[in-house]
């Protein structure tokens, strides 16, 4: 099958311009944009991991294990450009299923101009396993790192969080516009994107002597899962939201943002001096919260 | 153990002077250097096909699965950089054993001033698999391609061929100072590595209306397999010699190399207009060789 493959994705692939030798050669060649930084990431999505082939199509799932690493770039603030993609296929999977989920892959990367140059094909006997690294590029000054947060920021999110794993994970739409135009505010001083949960995420943004406040009342919650009596701590611990979590200088408005994109941007809290995550709810009672996650 | 395994890793990789932001952020950041051309591969090994790791220690095959990578750098005549590692460890492996493996990868990311800039780490339910992306670079003038050889071009090797599969596989040196030396020389036009077998990559090599002619007595034979009555078809076909496999015009001579590299180099063949590769013995008779090659 591995022959009948490449075939395909030979004649699929269609021929990329800044790129001198893909698939085909022994690396892909890069010509670099110059005063750009290089970013890169690489995230793995494995069966009954991170999706379940039982119950999701393998265009659902070539779609995900693509989704995850534009995440991370638009994270950073970057433009995504390449990528190489490695498939671990099960012995029983067919010629038709393997296409399936490139076609998945393939939509979303042209989606946002980003060009498969390169992967590994193998079968083994063991759970479909998808490897994906990313690269992208940026200039140096517009670059936005997780550890850079200011006391006294605010910290918003791109969007509703909690109950992902309801469908979301399979559907959502990498932030890489929104990104793109954080990247241009000076007053944006900290990135990630919440993929353990946001108490977690939002943790690992914090510097010693940092804390953070947030507001119960202002966490947006998913449509799938408002309703429920657990949605609150589902909206901080269940993680794979892929939205961006950012902080800013209280001079930022999500109104500089463009119409399409400051609507679904929701200020949750404050960086403050005190360490750990804590809550305040409308009581209005501050209680600590534990750093414990989702866990996969 | 993700924690566990994570937070010794921060420790054990040391600050990386180009990186701006390495492990812990969305992405790592890289400062291109200017003039350059990036070259990437990605390559997976999986248990079971690449290695056995009921036979192999956790150090060799960590080796290994930077080693195969390397040796895509080498084949473009490319200076290796920055490598992305993601491991999917099986259930059972403890802590130790993956440290282990780390190690095995990390002593020779330093042999080879290969900086790891990220990665992944998942467990699962099935075979130990390990992904590596490498970044390479160099000057695009310098850079050798799998389908530029000419007709007349002479055809050679890096070190004698076949079974790898006793240990050379495991313990190869990636012939990245070769590589590089023959970067340098205008008169070498096309190179890869020998991965799936001489034949193969060979075949591999040649554009529409090429062929080769192969001189059975000089094809080098490795030593552990040079007395077998069928050492002449392995080193044909048995793959993951991971020597490279270049092709120059009659100028060029292995004594133009320093003296590091140039004992190694086998003339073993010429570019001819046939199609198909074909091999010359000492009756003097000539066999046309099918296609077929190793299968992991």
């Amino acid at each position: 099958m591995e022959q009948q493959f490449l075939a395909w994705l030979k004649t699929r692939l269609a021929h990329q311009s800044e790129v001198v030798a893909g698939i085909g050669d022994d690396c892909a060649v890069i010509h670099n944009p110059p005063d750009s930084s290089h970013v890169v990431s690489t995230d793995v999505i494995v069966d009954l991991v991170h999706f379940d082939v039982s119950k999701h199509s393998p265009h659902m799932i070539g779609r995900k294990a693509l989704a995850v690493n534009l995440s991370d770039i638009a994270a950073m603030g970057a433009t995504p450009g390449y990528a190489v993609v490695s498939l671990i296929i099960p012995m029983g999977w067919n010629l038709i299923q393997v296409q399936e989920l490139y076609e998945g892959l393939l939509q979303l990367a042209s989606e946002f101009n980003t060009e498969i140059i390169g992967g590994d094909f193998n079968r083994h006997d063991g759970p479909l396993t998808i490897s994906v690294t990313i690269m992208g590029h940026q200039t140096p000054d517009a670059l936005k790192y997780r550890n850079t947060a200011l006391v006294g920021d605010d910290i918003y999110v791109t969007g509703p969080l909690g109950g992902s794993i309801l469908g979301h994970h399979l559907q959502f739409t990498p932030r890489i516009e929104t990104g793109l135009e954080l990247s241009l505010h000076p007053s944006v001083h900290a990135m990630t994107d919440i993929t353990d949960g946001l108490v977690i995420d939002l943790h690992s943004m914090l510097n010693a002597k940092q804390g953070a406040l947030l507001f119960a009342d202002s966490i947006p919650l998913r449509s799938e899962i408002k309703e429920d009596s657990d949605a609150l701590p589902r909206a901080l611990y269940d993680g794979e939201d892929f939205e961006l979590l950012f902080t800013a200088s209280p001079q930022f408005t999500p109104a500089d943002l463009t119409s399409n994109n400051h609507h679904d941007i929701y200020k949750i809290g404050v960086i403050q001096q005190d360490e750990g995550i804590s809550l305040k709810d409308s009581t209005p009672n501050i209680t600590k919260l534990s750093l414990h996650g989702y866990e996969h």
